[in-house]
């Protein structure tokens, strides 16, 4: 079976996904593509040998050609665009983030509860790297024991410059707050966040630390800092009752020139989650086609906003905030 | 375009790649099976829905439906089911080696010259590894400089027991001759034998080590050990006139614990190479729906086996031996 | 010229120093000992050839022939043994704390002053250590730039019974403050602690999270675990405005073996900074030698006493607690 | 007890041996120096206060005051100062090599057999490297079982113009011939050299390839490469039955900027070897002082320099040679 994709959004995420779909991913046809900027929409459709570009997103979703969705149009549009997938009963790989509210994240949720059943996945790639999947796949073996707490960091090599101190954290740290429950498998009850001081490029660019305490007293640290102008640097360690699991590069070939050994370090996240991106695509077409579902879920994509919105209030107060999840629907255990 | 695929060889490494092909591989569908246990192909037949077994090989070869072939059955029938592909004007991916003889390895060649096209593709799956294509990616660059010796390391953990001394340079010292004319782009003129220390294991299990001459003067050295226990383990390291670069180890996640760090050693080539296997499969099928070529040619499938004859023939004497490779056909540059 | 030693404690530490002086240090010699246990006194006295065990501290101090003291007696002792060494006008290597209070810290720093120049050396063997003293040779090299912030790691394989979670940030994680200090040249403004989750083996072996804030607004921030089970680990990551530098392991065998590869990870901290303590040694026999002084002023073991107790107080309260470290004396710049 | 050490040759080596002795070596003291330039002899021992510069070795070796001599002198003049301190009575550590010839070397044996106890220590340093050391401890033991072969990487950035191509297995492979037999704890049967391509830089700075076979048939296989320009680089892997063991590279701190990861490599062996020339001096004055004997014998010096021209009789002919050592004398087991 060969599950017919549209896309909705053909900027540089779209693009992307488009391209893997095309070359990399068994299984899956890209049919229909939607851009708010039609040449664009027209250009991915053309490389797609066979694909339509649709005038607007409710008409891509809408085409009985079309039995699965990419989301990847611009953050404001998630919510209503999943819940018009939901409508049409149509699986969607929504980017992340899931809304850009967490009533808009709940919004999407009652739909899906309406529906009866999981149609939206939020694009947490890192679920999919195969360094963290490992990771998690020590959790509960003797050989490491329980976790006792998880250590993360993220750098970007240079931010955007529109990039604010509160985007340092909505947009990047919820990357770390959604795999470091995946890994755990917990939700976070607190949150502190202490500013580091401002970089010469920006004030806004200064590094953000995160300390969140899981609701059985798990403590994941996280840095985040997006001028680190070396490269683009994801670290994590987990750390166990009896030893450590840590990320390890994934860096094909080591040289020695200059007096230095040493190898190089990824550029931007398209490189270092590559992989990730691909096996994503890869198992949302095969669950597709299985009529099952994988990677993150909608409560998954509310739990890293809501996470977000309280370190974003405890950057501003300055203490120990809340994080107030809510109980956990029985649709999505 | 979606490539139509007959498999011949249900095997280990035939399922393998019915495997991947169906589930990781754009733009194929598996359609036709055969082996000489005819329920193996129909068991891999099935798994791949709407694929047929076959009676004969030459009957699938035959079959207007397939449109390329993957030749994964015993060696001595390579060369055979190689020209019929050729002769049938299909492109094959032949597992190596390409023929059991000399002559053989001719007689695929001399076919596809006559075809005058490059329908043959050797499955040495390395060329396709991230790691040895960013090493051969270094050749000519400014940093590195040029080539002046190449280490290789070849360790498999377990050797089956009907493995001879022979048939570790004839098997697996063979990948390391591919991948280092790959990684060079040169030929081989001599090459030098020196057999290890029997292990505890078995007599025919002892390292060699295996030195080659270049037709420029580059020397390449190889220990191929197929008793190592720890695990499968390839390395290469060459030395370049400004500095070197060698494979870095690609494991996703390292351990601290019971008093040692590290990581895990890949079990078996399977598992070390599957990234290679799989984008040896996406390539290859990209490359028929492009109407070109890539891999190893049937020109570089009989220079390895005759570097391999040549370095059984150094085993035995003891001394320092010609590879008799003789002129490539312009055919083949 | 050689430096006559005497020594007070001849507990662990004791012994170690009076070994590595007399196996491993050029200048110097141990010529008396003294400890409240006088079979131990003679014991380590024995072993140095020459060396008498004194019925007190004092005597000691006061015997002619003791040139300069290393104090290596329990904690409470250290104040006044240092007073007394500084009113004998003979320099002192003291273990780590200086004093017990914040005021028998400043009662050691007026005496000091008193006596008009520096005779008491910390033991803060790391500023020994190879590894951050290349981290420090860092700081101010155009190659990273100005420092942004700094990643510390402290783990035990397992903690004394005696310990409370107060002493895991009073006795360990002081050893962070101190590097820090050294690493930084800066004094801390404030300090915040998140306490981890009890591990299996006790309350108070939970892990301490610490987030410093340098005068310039420099974050440092610490994890203190004393039940890692795995081994000691000390790392150690400084990131700078255009790059980063880390403590590598100094380990020196790799080893590869049943499906790992990895090294041994050393068991405490007298096997990672064997090297650290023996040049802590040489450099202070040196620096008597030549009438200067090296390492951990008064200043820095009050500074880093004074950073554990404002620590101590933010666990307790939970909240950001300024570090209430006053002006530096211009005897001690 | 404190010896006296006198040090004839005031050139890199002996310089950097008098400074080690006198900063970093307990119970040594440095009394006399000799040099045929006068000036430097003096220069050495005015740093050394109390030393005395002698107006000929025989002087120094004669001199009452003098109880132990480090022969640092030119390599033509090892044997026969050795055989002097040997007839005074005297230990002596001797540069590498023992003697410009293997006559020379038996007549240093033939006198020290006589004297009847062991005086001349080789100062073939790597023998005190903390991985070399580790890597030997390794052997014997039940995790790593019998070695079955071993391979040895000889790096420098630049040679020496004067150097040729004998000279870099005279000089620098001779390292690695003495380090694997301290290793391997066997003598060598025979020798293959395979010389490699020439470099930019010059004709004889080309690599030369070793393979030795020692008596039970272990292979060790050595690279000396003199135009590595990247550093200076030493390798070595231990592989047995169960797993190996290899030198890991001991640099404290590793860095990330400008795209790329890594640490810096060391410029040449002094900094590379800084630990194993420190412990080297340190444990010859120990033994001294409890009348024993550490270290690479006259035996091993010549064990050392009949496989060296075993190696250049290999290059020359280009065949495998024979390494005739002869019989171990009692004296030396």
């Amino acid at each position: 079976m060969t599950v017919r994709v549209g896309l909705i959004g053909c900027g540089v995420m779209g693009t992307d996904h488009a391209r893997i779909l095309r070359r990399e991913v068994a299984g899956a046809r890209l049919v229909a593509t939607y851009d708010a900027d039609k040449s664009r929409a027209e250009a991915v459709a053309r490389r797609a040998d066979g694909a339509r570009a649709f005038a607007s997103a409710r008409a891509l979703i809408a085409d009985p050609d079309v039995q699965a969705v990419i989301i990847a149009s611009p953050d404001e549009t998630h919510a209503e665009l999943s819940i018009a997938c939901i409508e049409a009963g149509k699986p969607a790989l929504c980017e992340k983030p899931l809304a850009s509210s967490l009533d808009d994240c709940r919004a999407v949720m009652a739909a899906e509860m309406k529906a009866g059943r999981r149609l939206i996945q939020v694009g947490f790639m890192r679920r999919f790297d195969p360094g963290y999947r490992a990771m998690k796949g020590k959790i509960g073996e003797a050989e490491l024991g329980r976790p006792i707490f998880l250590h993360c960091v993220h750098r970007n090599a240079i931010a955007p410059s529109y990039i604010t101190s509160d985007l340092v954290l909505a947009n990047s740290a919820v990357h770390e707050f959604d795999i470091s429950r995946f890994i755990l498998d917990e939700e976070f009850a607190s949150v502190t966040v202490i500013s580091g001081k401002p970089t010469r490029n920006a004030e806004t660019r200064r590094p953000q630390f995160v300390a969140l305490e899981s609701q059985s007293g798990i403590v994941v640290t996280i840095e985040v800092f997006l001028d680190a102008q070396y490269g683009y640097d994801v670290q994590a360690e987990l750390v166990c009752e009896n030893g450590t699991a840590s990320l390890a590069p994934l860096r094909p070939l080591a040289e020695r020139r200059a007096g230095r050994d040493g190898s190089a370090v990824e550029s931007d996240w398209r490189q270092r989650f590559a992989d990730a991106y691909r096996v994503q695509l890869q198992e949302w077409i095969a669950a597709i086609a299985d009529g099952g579902a994988v990677g993150a879920s909608a409560w998954d994509g509310y739990a890293a906003s809501v996470t977000a919105a309280a370190a974003l209030e405890a950057r501003a107060s300055g203490v120990k905030t809340k994080v107030a999840i809510g109980e956990r629907p029985g649709f999505y255990v």
